[in-house]
């Protein structure tokens, strides 16, 4: 499974235009750069637009999202569009406040979105506006079990089917869906909670990974997020190994993302498919 | 002294709404994790009203303040004293441009504050528009040591006095004051003045543990002090065993800040009533 | 060489008014603290005019430019001129979108500029509106090499000699020149380009050692470039001794910055003369 995937990325070295937030942009540029690819981030309507006719791929992440910056999504997702380039959306906290929830509604209206990845309460308040989001974070009883597995499951399809996109949910266990086929994705360290910025660099990576693979964008993601929850291990036996702490973790967790080759990958990853 | 406190942190995981500078940002977000509590960044006046409301106290700092965060700050530190969430706010810089003089004395105007967290040099500012602020640094005339302590607490103690909030006077030696009650607090390390945001860090958890302990934020603000000053002792005891340097101490910092428990709290503060 | 280049630095511990990007603006601030000098960021304005009068330096880097504060570059641009203040400019992109070739013309237009840093394709853009700038690294087919050293050396000069400021060129080799001299400093590693912002810090220190040697900003530039390299070879020696990867190499990059003095740079440093 995934054969190529990570192979692609690396002889391809794609560039990622991102707007992005700038609490946890910082991250996601040397999360980039740690996976095989190459950030650029433009947020403004009179620069995004050309930057990303350079680049092989676009990530619109709204979590410090303003009317300037929503300009630049618009405009710029319809770009690269036109482009055939991959759009990566990550909704941060739609459903937490109205322009989140609108600007997400705006952007599913205007662009195409290859895939989109949020926590439980995000994903569902792009599917129905129905989603509790409590900040940033997924609504405790939102979050993904082996109980509501299910129901997880036939929510990522539905909105794939609604969108065309690939869905990722993000939780203590990941699906990767598309309309009628989903990988659940059991690696990751609960660590990973206590660092800002895993889901913000997870959208970058998948959008690398897509850009380098895009006959076939769902295992793109699945991979990406294989990828992030096997670093989340690794790091995870280093902060044990060093007595350390959260920030330390963040730091290990970057470190891995940059070893993880097919190998390692193929050795680590607990996938189902359904 | 301080029972509980951090355990009602623990127990509530209070949600801080931070508008506050790209400088130190993510150091932020990470550092409110690692205290038990968890951020949200929105500082769009079109966003962040919502945000406050669904969250349990609100950071106003003013690191890099433009025209469109300023009217985020002004009408989101008004919703916040409607629901009655306390409201830290990180005077940066008053004193040092007209901007942030104006925009601290019209904070202070329109929105009731909880506590107040500068260096010297810019309560002073926010006192009387009499601190000589040189940057983002206390001036160095400015500086709290023994011979000028009650100089600093009659300071503390007149803004107290006047704004109704606490005030926190960071430094060499740091100080907790109402207007009649003051702690002296002699943790930290000098190393804290070789990294960015270590004051940014401390208003935000100050803000968290006032979410918490909504009772009592003159000890709320008192504990956090003492518990960012014993982060950088414990951070400095690693940085020496490593030969490491302020990149490597900023990681360690935040990883003791996770680590802190009332019982660390009680065993290394070092503080004193007056 | 250098002598007395850093010891005038700590003497003086400039304070640098950086208007720059967000991505990389918490490594800027940290390494400008490691070199012994004090950043403060402002980038409205309303804010910046009055913060750069109270500065030793201003260092401008357009990577994340929008309207707002392109205008607080040039007007601020301008005061610091008036000042005397060294300005240097990182022309993050120049030649990727108009908007930042266009700004990178208006502020050599309206600036006088102390010194200009930024890779071959940049500085090509910024001579002759002719680089082929690939995102924020250098095109591969524009990377400094031994067969094309001459080439980038009369690129330098021409443009120093077109612009009045020191032009400084990193790659894989570094070029320091003015219209009549060229330093080619052989020091740093590749690990350094699997980091993001080590560019923009390198820029900042610049900045802080032309205000700490006013009549020297060839020497001073040029000795900021062997520190920073000199500084990726102490972290790489770290990485390896860890086993750790590029978000290690970061902190150890500038954990390196911060212990570096004149005998260091003087054992260390790898540089010819032209």
């Amino acid at each position: 499974m995934f054969d190529g995937i990570l192979r692609n990325v690396h002889k391809k070295t794609p560039l990622v235009h991102c707007i992005t937030n700038y609490v946890t942009v910082n991250d996601v540029a040397n999360a980039l750069i740690a996976c095989g690819s190459s950030p650029i981030m433009a947020d403004d309507e009179s620069d995004a637009v050309d930057i990303t006719a350079i680049c092989d791929a676009l990530v619109i992440n709204i979590g410090t999202l303003n009317e300037r910056t929503i300009k630049a999504m618009l405009k710029t997702g319809r770009k690269a569009n036109e482009l055939s380039h991959p759009v990566v959306l990550d909704p941060v906290g739609a459903g937490a406040s109205k322009l989140r929830t609108d600007t997400t509604l705006k952007l599913l209206d205007e662009v195409k979105l290859s895939v989109i990845r949020g926590n439980v309460s995000e994903v569902k308040t792009v599917y129905k506006g129905s989603g509790t989001t409590k900040g940033v974070d997924a609504d405790i009883k939102d979050a993904i079990r082996e109980k509501n597995l299910d129901e997880a499951i036939t929510l990522s399809r539905g909105l794939s089917a609604q969108t065309g996109a690939v869905i990722v949910i993000t939780g203590a266990i990941d699906l990767v869906s598309d309309s009628n086929k989903t990988y659940i994705i059991y690696n990751g360290h609960e660590m990973m909670s206590k660092v800002s910025g895993t889901g913000c660099m997870l959208t970058a990576i998948i959008a690398a990974y897509c850009a380098a693979n895009p006959g076939n964008h769902l295992d793109a993601a699945a991979a990406a997020v294989c990828v992030m929850g096997i670093s989340g291990e690794i790091a995870y036996e280093k902060l044990i190994k060093n007595q350390a702490g959260p920030s330390s973790y963040r730091t290990y967790l970057i470190d891995a993302i940059n070893k993880i080759d097919e190998e390692v990958l193929k050795g680590g990853m607990k996938i189902e498919i359904r």
